[in-house]
Order: C-alpha cells, then structure tokens, then sequence
C-alpha cells in the first residue's frame, strides 16, 4: 500500500470549504496558517495529511452511520484497522528511533480517529514491544520481527483485579524448576487474576506477565516480567492452563479488548524471563547486577514512565478535538441578539468566551509541554539503553519520573473538565451522541486512572519535591534539576511572600519578568486557569502552574519551538 | 395487580445481609435506623420498600446481564415498563395532591431504578397532563382520563433544532382560519422543528405544541400551547401533514424516545388551544385577561420552574446512587497496608475520605433543599390554581423562579461533579460499565442542560438578586421575600466585611451564631464543600453557600424536617 498519496506539491494547508464557519474564520487576527507552520512544522503537518487521507479513502475506516455497533462487532472491526494500519506501515520501524515528531504525530492521528484503535495499535508496538526489547536481552530480540510482521499480538498483564496501585502486591507467581528448567505461572486465586489488560480479552497470543519470582529454596526476589503464551496464534484458542476472557463492557474505549487471565501452574522457557534486572540459571541460582530489591523493581516498572507521558499527549489530543467541537459550533450557533429578528453567534458572548477560551489555551500550553516532556524522555531512555549510570542520568530519571506523575493527572484532568464544558456549552446538541463530546469524555476518562491513579500520582511529585526540600535542608545544596524544572523553587520563601500586582491586560500578557534577581528569563510556563466554578459561590482563584521542561536554551518565539 | 405486598408487620428497615461491609457497618457512631426513620419517616419509608420489592420480584423489571441492549430494544423494554409501572397503581390520581411525600419518592424510586423510566412516566403524567391542567380550561378537562388510562400518550414540545434558551424565538406558527373554526399549525423550515421531545421519538400520540397565535388580520400574539394529535394511537403511525422521529443515540437515557416533529399546515380545532392566558373566538378575535404580552408569555411558560425543581430531585438522586457505590466499595477494597502482607481499605486513607465525604454531606443538604423547595412549590401552586392575584403570590413566584433558577445548576453540577469523583475513586472498577457509574453520569448530564442551561439559568438568579439590591437603593426597602432566603442579604455589607475566624473542628459545627445581631437563628444552611481540584495549586476555596426556603418556624432538630 501507498500511504503517503499527496504529492509534495499540493499545498499541506489547503483553505477549508466554504460554509458556514466562514464568516468566523475571515475575523481571525493572524495568519492561521502561519501558527500551524510554527507549531508543527511542514513535515509533521504533510505526515499527518497523508495519514488522515489513507484512512478517508479506505471504507474500513468509515465510521457507520446510524445506531452503534454491538461491543463484538466493534472489536472485530478495530482489530480489522489495526491490522491495517500495519499494512499501511506510515513509519516503517527503522525510522522510529530516528523520527520521534513523526511517531506523536501517528499516534496523534490514529487517537484522533479512534482512542480504540491507537491504543490497541500502541499497547502492541510500543508497550508489549518495547517490554520486551527494553526488559529482556539478546534471547529475547527473536520476537521483535514477529511482533512487527504480525505474528504474535501482544499486551502488558501487570494489574490484577485485587492490586492496581499497589503494585508491590501482586499476588501471581513464578517458580522455578530446575529440573525441567521451566517456570511455573500461577494465580492462587480470582484476586491474583490478571485484570483489565489492553488486547488481551479477544486477540493476543502473547503476554508479558509480572509475577513474583520465586528459586527452588523458596526465597522470593520480587516481581519480574514473563513472556507468556496465552493463544493459539492460528485458532486463538486457549493455551493449556490458561483462563483467559474479555472483562466486559466499558465506560468508553469499548473498541479495545480488555481482558483477565488466570494461570494454573502454566510450564514456560527458563529463557521466557525477561532478564535485564535479574537472571535464574539452569540451575536455579537468582543472579542480578542490582543489589537492591526496591531498585530492581523500579528498574523493572521504569518502562512505565513512558505511559504516562504518552497519557499527557492522549489527554491533549481529546482536548483539542473537544475544544474544536465546541468553538465550530459556538461559531455558528445563533441564539437571542439585539432584535428579535437577528440573533447572534454564542461566541460572541463573554460567558461563551470565558468557558471555552481558557481549555484553547490549556490545549496549546500542554501540548508543547508533552512535545518536550517526550524529547526529555527521549534523552532519559536513550541513557538507560547506554547503560549510563552517571549520578546526572539517576537525577533525570527522578525529574521526569516527578513530572510525568504530576503531568498526566494535569493533563488528564485539564482535558476532563475541559470536554465536559464543551458538553455543556453545546447545550441540548453537546448531548446528542453523534456530536462525538460524549465519546470523548468516556475515552478520555482512563486517563485520570490507568498508569497510575491520578490523586495517587500527585503524591509521587509530592515525594519527590519534599525530598529536594529535605535534601536542601537549613544551609543545604540548592534545589535544582538536570532540566532545571524545580530550580525557581530555590526561592520559594520568596515566591510564596510576593503577590500579584497587575492591574492591566498588558501586566497579564508581560512574560518578562523574571522569577531571580540575576534577569535571567523565567524557566516556567505560567498558565492561569480558572475553571468555571460548579456552584454558587465565587469563582476560585485556582492557579495552575504548568512546569514545562523547555531547556534554557529554547529558541526565540519568531523560530520553531524544539520539537 | 397489588404493589403493597408487605404486610405492615414485616420490619420497615430490616437488617443488611452479612457481607463484606458488615465490618464497617458495625464501625459506625450512630444508630442508622434512626437517622433514616428521622429523615425519611416510616410511611415513606415502607412505602419506598413496596414499590422496590414490587419491581424486585417483577422479571421485565430485571436488568439484562452481559451486553448491553441495543437503543431500540430499550425503547421497546423502557415503554412496557412504563405501561407496567401504570398497572401497577402504585399511587392512585386522587391520591397525589393530597401526599406530595409519596409523589416524592415514586420519582426517587423509579428514577433509581432508571431514568429512563421514571423521565418516561413522568413526562406524559405531569409535564404532559399538568400542561394540559394548568394551561387548558374546562373543555379540556376530558382529556384526563385518557391520560391515566393510556388512551393517548403524551409529550410537551417547546424546544426547536434551533431555538432552546432563546424560547421566545420559537417559530413554530399557529394560523388561525375562521372559515373552519381550526389553527393551521406549521414548522417554516427545519430549524423550526420540534426538537429533543421527550416520548415524541416512537410512542407519544399527543403533543402540547407550542407555538406563535396569528389571528386572521396577521397579528402574532406570542407564544401559546396547542394540543396537536401527532399519532394514530392504535397504529402509532403519523397523523397527516406531520413528520415525526426519533432523534438518534444520545449520551444517555437512551430508553427514552427523544423525538423531533415538523407540522405541515395541520389543522387542528380551536379548542385544542390550550386557553387559560389567552382565547380565540369563533370569529377570530383575541381575548385574555393578561394584558401585558410579557407577563402572557411568562404565565404560559410557568409550568416550567416544577420542572426545574424536580431535577434538583434527579441530582441528588444520581449523587445518592453514586456516592452509595463508590463509599461501599471504598470499604472493602483494600490497598497498601502497614505490612505487605495486611492492606486497608481505601475509606481509612484521608484522601479518599476527602474526596467522598463532602459529596455524602452535599447529597444530605440537597435532599433536604430539595424537599422543602417542593413543599414551597406546592404552595405556589395552589396559589396560581386559586388564581390568587396578591402581592405575596407574586412575590413568592418570583423568589421561586430564583431559588429553582439557582437550585438547578447547584444540584446537577454537584452531581455532575460527585458522581465523577466517585468513578475516579473507585479506580478501573469505575470504569466498567457494570458498575454503573457511567450510566449514572450520562443520565445526570442532561439535567445541566434542559429546563435551561445552568450558566444561562444562573443569571436569572443574578437578575432577580440585582432586582432586590436596585429596589433597595439608598434608604429604600429592606432585601426581604417571602420565604426569608434572601433577608440576610439586607446586610451584605457587613458579611462581605466578616472574615471566618473558627479555629477548631468545633467552630465549624457550631451553627448557633446567627446571621444578624437580633439573635435569631440563622435561616441559611452553610454548605462548605471544596471538590478535588483539577490541578496541582492550591486547594480552592469554594464556598458554596446553598440557601434553603427552611421556614423559620422549622421544628426542633429531634423531630422530622418538615416534609
């Protein structure tokens, strides 16, 4: 197949249609094409073009009209796409690593299209592939053509239905015996069972499994991961022991195959233990070069991380569909006026402006936050992979780990209040199933639960800022970051003493002051959102404040931003 | 069929069966029983219980396991059950004016059983019925039984696809032709259909239309209600001239038929005009007692502000159900612990009691709100009914708009909000549609939007609030009303200048200190409610302030409120 049908010569910003957003979009006081260049960049926005082209012209990809498809029918065709979109290969897999502006951009087309979709697409490639290749070593690196071809699907099986944020309780084990060198998979009871697993319910064949692994003495070191077999690749039956099933119907999301698994005493390779963190010979002997318990299984949950940025990216994507929703249809939606006879547009009214216009700004201020969230991880993941053990690569791991525990419930949240209000500023219309706001808010609304429950995570950022505090101490080292996203907080006795003193638009719109004394300009986005309130009383003075990791460094407005 | 099968002697709240939550259940402070008999009291109580076990042991009341049912299949279950709950009988028509308490809890238990049904029921008996009661005369009098006994199925259609808070744009037209002594009713285009009618999609025969009177010289007079057959009622097939249709997948109510209609010169007879503010005469004349076309349109309409009070009863009905599943689940599911081996339940952290408890508190004072608000109504009403014309009557109208006008968007944004906490808080288990969680929000959405979008309904309240403060002026009348829910705002002043200065847990329970300085008890219940905040600021400091119509003479706290 030819994906990328455009020829370069067809302009990638093509006028819309006329209709009636028209006379909306003639008001514009800037060149809107202009601010799409900038913020994109050419190539990702001709990347894009291609990939919504393939999938308007091909009639898989046509959403049905009328009532809903049945959850199975749904399931089926989402496999059916997902499939396709191997076929289609948009980024073949040499060029991942080399073009990660093109892989956001894949999986902001594909969210957009359906979240269904790219996650099944994405929990195979990216979250059972990069398992293995990152969890396991050179015995492992056999399975990567078959995951790319096709051959075996896959998913992550780490929650049971009893532990989710406890991760450390997970209850399925893993022994080992020596004399068949195999491990025993096995879930003691329902509770251990694995539990809401992406691709698992209908379609994989494979699964990497946490269990707690146990050597012939009976001595436990802790949860590793196991690739498992779960189907018959070619029946997609079953294999032996395993109780394998769809959990049922879901809030959203209900094109992706969500499933358990129990194991009984199910007999697999010594050599299916992905052993990066910790190895058991042929004969039973556990052996790691990580002395630690708690770091082994941090190192083994560091694949994580990376969720929750792509979380923060997610959470955008549903957000800017929303918002656009929303604003088209405030553009053009006429209620009361100065006569009886002329009505205008609801964007004209301030009410309208002051619900919708600051999640347009929140969408704008968290997707460059994720861009460059995903860059840093980018640097944090190629270090992990050089094996770099430099107290600067520990110290960014930390940071990025802190931002992402903060940044996906940020996100996630933003962009679940953000849908809701569009919902409600749509009014009657919002609430009709085909305007899509509510398809949005179910499959945005995971987001604020999986990798992590939200309020749950705050508390990680909250370690983390609190240890920096301890650290500091009375005379202590100076808070401050590899990507310097905590080092305004040194002043913090300061910041928390100043007041804001603007009294003018221009004060609101003035981001040249900055935090230090030294005229250095400010490291931090401030983004004042103030949503709107659920009752009565006074609107709240809620001040977010969006911690970006733009380095330093960061280009003047006039050029692109660094992704 | 006999709904009370209970026999008087069977304990009105029998204990709960022994479970997991027995453990928490036996933690509590106080006797339950007796709170539920305070705040219910036993006639409503066991009366709840017979229409709970009459649907209990009914099989077409029972919620199908596994996939869910397609819309039209709901529709179709949604209507027989509908047809059943008439059956049943369970509150005779002579029966409701005289024990609004049982009216009361009919609602709440259809409503919690499903909304669908319960929107259903209630449309056609009293949006449908009281519209044709209160905006008819006697010669319409004869439809009333039809209604009770089903002969003819109704829905109240004012909304159109392009006029919805913009009510007096409505351009639905009713000509009328003396020749015939008949209105010629009339849809000019497609934004003028009918639109979002409840039970106008597939089973409603009749329709209260609205639309605007011309006489035969072209004078418009406003807005009236007509009652328009639509449907055959043996056939349900459309009357001629009228294109009527279901209005496709919503966000949720699905059981319910929303339906739009567009008329074609269909006449109907003149006495069809439903003429309680204004008549035609045979020869085409106009004749009404309200002088005034405002005052007309704002009679003609008042059948609404009952609507705006019963969904103060929705919400907290769906925030109940919410808050009920996601405290019960709270308390066994455990997570973490002081040892890996014994994990708590979740209820034990704070922040989980931090994010469910204010929502309980909310549920309590919105039901207590909720039901005095219905008393007040019912007073109003008896008032237009006696065609009192007193200054008193008018003035309570008024203080009933506002606090109906303001209810409404406390109660189902509340809602709307708690339900959303507690699907969070519940973790993935919220997340499956079986839990029901979801339904409860996509049911609860709506009741942001109809009967007026809370935003746009807010400033009612603001205008009617500004209206006092003007009347006020200099020297001018004190703030006062009716039912007294504004007469603290006399001395604004001094409570904007008033800081709270409780410094102990009990400061916030003491409620003895009353708002003025005459000692009088306060008349205002102070709801402090602080919802989880989106972001990582700083908790808001939303105070919600929920004026209830609580009379001053409200007894003593050992015995029942008033309803």
């Amino acid at each position: 197949m030819a994906p990328l049908r455009e020829s370069s010569g067809d302009p990638v910003l093509p006028d819309p249609p006329q209709g009636p957003l028209h006379v909306a979009r003639a008001r514009a006081s800037f060149p809107w094409k202009e601010l799409a260049l900038f913020w994109e960049g050419e190539d990702t926005l001709r990347f894009k073009k291609a990939i919504f082209s393939a999938l308007e012209n091909d009639p898989l990809f046509a959403h049905p009209r009328g009532s809903r498809l049945s959850v199975e029918k749904y399931q089926e065709l989402n496999f059916l796409r997902c499939k396709r979109v191997f076929e289609y290969d948009f980024l073949p897999v040499g060029d991942m690593l080399d073009s990660l502006p093109r892989v956001l951009a894949l999986i902001e087309c594909l969210g957009m299209y359906d979240w269904s979709l790219a996650v099944k697409f994405f929990l195979h490639v990216l979250t059972f592939g990069s398992a293995i290749y990152s969890s396991g070593s050179e015995r492992h690196l056999k399975y990567l053509p078959k995951i790319f071809s096709l051959e075996i699907f896959g998913c992550f099986a780490l929650t049971e239905v009893s532990h989710g944020s406890n991760t450390k309780g997970i209850r399925t084990t893993a022994h080992y015996d020596p004399s068949t060198q195999e491990f025993i998979i096995h879930s003691p009871d329902f509770e251990a069972a694995k539990f809401w697993v992406g691709n698992m319910g209908k379609t994989a064949t494979h699964a990497v499994v946490f269990a707690q692994l146990y050597t012939p003495g009976g001595q436990c070191h802790g949860l590793h991961p196991f690739l498992v077999q779960i189907r018959d690749p070619k029946t997609l039956l079953p294999m032996p022991g395993v109780m394998v099933g769809d959990i049922g119907k879901k809030l959203g999301q209900n094109g992706l195959d969500n499933g358990f698994a129990m194991f009984h005493k199910v007999r697999i390779p010594r050599q299916d233990l992905l052993n990066r963190s910790g190895d058991v010979t042929p004969e039973g002997a556990y052996v790691t070069h990580v002395k630690d318990v708690g770091q082994r299984f941090s190192e083994s949950l560091g694949s994580l991380s990376s969720g929750r940025v792509a979380i923060v990216g997610m959470s955008v994507v549903n957000l800017k569909l929303a918002v656009s929703i929303a604003l088209r249809f405030s553009a053009t939606r006429r209620q009361f006026g100065p006569t009886d006879k002329e009505e205008v547009p609801v964007l004209q009214y301030p009410m309208q402006q002051w619900r919708l216009l600051p999640y347009l700004a929140a969408a704008y201020a968290l997707d460059h936050f994720f861009k460059s969230l995903f860059l840093d991880l980018g640097e944090l993941q190629q270090g992990l992979l050089g094996k770099d053990r430099s107290v600067r690569q520990a110290e960014l791991g930390r940071e990025i780990h802190a931002l992402s525990s903060a940044g996906k419930p940020l996100a996630s949240w933003t962009a679940q209040r953000g849908i809701q209000e569009c919902r409600e500023a749509c009014g009657g219309h919002g609430y009709l199933a085909m305007n899509r706001l509510g398809d949005l808010r179910d499959d945005n609304d995971p987001n604020c639960t999986y990798e992590g429950d939200n309020s749950v995570l705050l508390q990680q950022t909250s370690r983390y800022l609190l240890g920096l505090l301890a650290r500091r101490g009375p005379g202590g080292a100076r808070i401050e970051s590899p990507l310097k996203t905590v080092d305004f907080l040194d002043g913090y006795a300061d910041i928390l003493g100043r007041r804001f003193e603007g009294s003018s638009p221009e004060d609101l719109l003035d981001s040249s002051e900055s935090w230090d004394d030294a005229g250095t300009p400010p490291k931090v986005f401030l983004m004042v959102l103030e949503p709107p309130d659920v009752a009565l009383g006074s609107p709240g003075n809620d001040l977010i404040i969006l911690v970006t990791s733009t380095p330093p460094e960061c280009p003047p407005p006039q050029s692109r931003p660094p992704w």
